[in-house]
């Protein structure tokens, strides 16, 4: 990026060093590269290829036709609150309370949202990477430092150290972040695993800041992943983050939620308040379609992702040219080419070369550096092509 | 509130002191008590009795239709970008480029991001008051200081005194925030009072964060409020902040934009990405329209906020228990009750006996405490009969 000789260019010094020195998306970067090439497979997103369902956009469309277009609670609209509460009994088994749930304007708001809640300069939060970058990012603006915890790794498989995710914590740590399953390792807590990590939290007195968004999507024959909700109390010091993007199909509607103990409720209100003033009732709308019907539609996804997986890790296991081993949840196959340790270039060079957009490993943080991503909630055919395609590159 | 009786109580001595003091808004606070009176005419928010013109939902819908669900430019998508560029070159008479613009999830994304980029703890920004009390807010969340500067009242009318404002400028001063016309006191600066703003910030080396929402509702016959781009020089320290809500009826919508040197626009790419990730495309090809087709209805809003201010500004004025000056811009008649000073409790009492909906002073910080602001975004039916209720309530 070239600003020297624009007008302003002296400016950028006069910014505060936090907004100045935020990342570039390591992803956009090699989207950058390829993304106007013809033809070209982009597998570099966390995002499926399907639209979002139409009975989904037909509430939307409703509330619209129906004047929906005020000034609505802050929370959120009670008819999306209660069907939060309505989804997450289904499918935990027990009963949640709508107060519980707070809409937010994306997942990443929900992050920003919790990071202010509990964490500012002099705070830390760990994190296991490779992890999703914009937590690091969201930490660093906000003023806090992300410690990072690399998992370990054994041919193609990452496992997390608890051992050593102990030993980072300090008198400045806020919270562990936990994102299971994974973006973009796969990697998917056992139960077992939950229980241990929320004993350590609490022998710490510090947060766990929960990101389960791709919850659902586990290939061993479960109906969801292990989830904090099946250990915890209700007054446990965990935050769940959580988004309609990827179960739903709706990442371009920028609708998340937090679930928090109900007694924060008026200090998550003025934190959205003071933010985005919350989320449009139409919107909203759409999202009490997706959490009341869209059961099926999520089946379906599941389904497509299952396949894509197959499809993705014995294609690519058959190069004999990566160490890879098939994620047990999310929908993201992470792997390294034989020899090559250098993941943003090997990227950049396989938009080139294989007419696929893969995300570069150095993204997502210490751990990942020799790695790509690619995303596998995608038609059959499209994945078949992209690892024909990638054969042919790596073998050359 | 009390939570104190609820599971967890105990966690919010746990979270961030800036999280946990964020105030409640004043305006909702009243809003709690008198929302659910029948009958009751709600004037407390910054807010139209319009819907958002058919055309503008039109747009929406049909970019649902084709599909545009996904994610899209952390920016804004170039055809936002543009029709921003053309209604800037329309509306202040000389060239705009797009490269300016950046779409946010509301005029209040745009502040929290502008206060992102210019000042963390330890850093002032100097806030002429009263004064929309989301900037405050936003400012302290976020660990800066909000240095209030109390503007001259004289017989109901607002003027602001450079000097004190000068007065107020330290070393640590990053920023004046000047929002002309002004929610709440109707203040709207002339250019030369822009000039001298601008002077001042030059000379210090401090940023000028410039909220002129309002700009188009003005009551002298002119088509639009003095702005600092009459002033300024293209890569002078100005921030715009901006909103579709009032020009547009769209409120519910949540969209903005933050107007800023190009050689930003990485900078702000990322503080998008981490807050919210964009805005949906839907939401923006609604955005196009309102832009490019949308003068007409601003008129009419224009025109019918020119009747609501007569109406208002008259029936308050013949009571004879007010003190109130016609406001010069923006849609809220500031006054105060002879005798009365505590205007939450005024508000609050007014509900109960006037049937109306009122801001207290108290909400907009030092200057307008004793004040109360009513919107008259309004058809004059409604106006009419919630003058007549006041003139009854302040008669007994």
């Amino acid at each position: 990026m070239t600003t020297d000789t624009l007008p302003g260019a002296g400016l950028i010094a006069e910014l505060r060093p936090e907004a100045r020195n935020a990342p570039e998306s390591g992803i956009v970067e090699v989207m950058n590269h390829g993304r106007l090439r013809p033809g070209l497979i982009p597998l570099w997103v966390g995002e499926g290829d399907l639209p979002t369902p139409e009975f989904i956009m037909r509430a939307a469309m409703k509330s619209l036709a129906d004047g929906e277009t005020f000034y609505t609670w802050q929370r959120g609209i009670p008819e999306l609150r209660e069907a939060l509460a309505r989804y997450h009994t289904r499918l935990y088994g027990q009963p949640f309370s709508a107060e519980r749930f707070f809409v937010t304007g994306s997942g990443m708001q929900s992050v920003q949202i919790a990071v202010r809640m509990i964490a500012g300069p002099g705070d830390e939060l760990i994190i296991p990477t490779p992890a999703w970058p914009n937590f690091v990012a969201a930490i660093e603006v906000g003023g806090a430092k992300a410690v990072c915890v690399p998992m370990d790794l054994d041919q193609g498989r990452f496992t997390l150290d608890l051992d050593k995710l102990a030993a980072a914590i300090t008198s400045r740590t806020r919270a562990l972040i936990v994102n299971s399953p994974a973006n973009p390792t796969g990697w998917t807590a056992t139960r077992d695993e939950m229980a241990a990590l929320l004993a350590l939290a609490r022998k710490h007195g510090i947060w766990i800041i929960a990101d389960e968004i791709y919850g659902r999507f586990v290939y061993n024959g479960e109906a969801r992943a292990a989830s904090f909700h099946d250990v915890m109390d209700e007054d446990d010091r965990v935050l769940f983050l959580q988004t309609f993007s990827k179960n739903w199909a709706m990442t371009g509607w920028r609708m998340g939620w937090i679930e928090a103990p109900p007694v924060f409720g008026q200090i998550i209100e003025n934190l959205i308040q003071y933010s985005t003033s919350g989320s449009p009732v139409f919107i909203q709308r759409a999202g009490v379609a997706a959490l009341d019907e869209g059961e099926a539609f999520v089946a379906e996804q599941i389904a497509r992702a299952a396949e894509g997986r197959r499809i993705v890790f014995e294609g690519l296991k058959a190069t004999n040219r990566v160490s890879l081993s098939a994620p047990d949840g999310a929908f993201y196959q992470f792997f390294s080419v034989d020899g090559r340790t250098e993941s943003r270039k090997l990227a950049v060079e396989l938009c080139d070369t294989a007419n696929v957009g893969l995300a570069p490993g150095t993204a997502f943080g210490p751990g990942g550096e020799t790695g790509l991503r690619l995303c596998f909630a995608r038609k059959a055919s499209d994945l078949t092509e992209a690892v024909a395609r990638l054969q042919r590159a790596l073998a050359a």
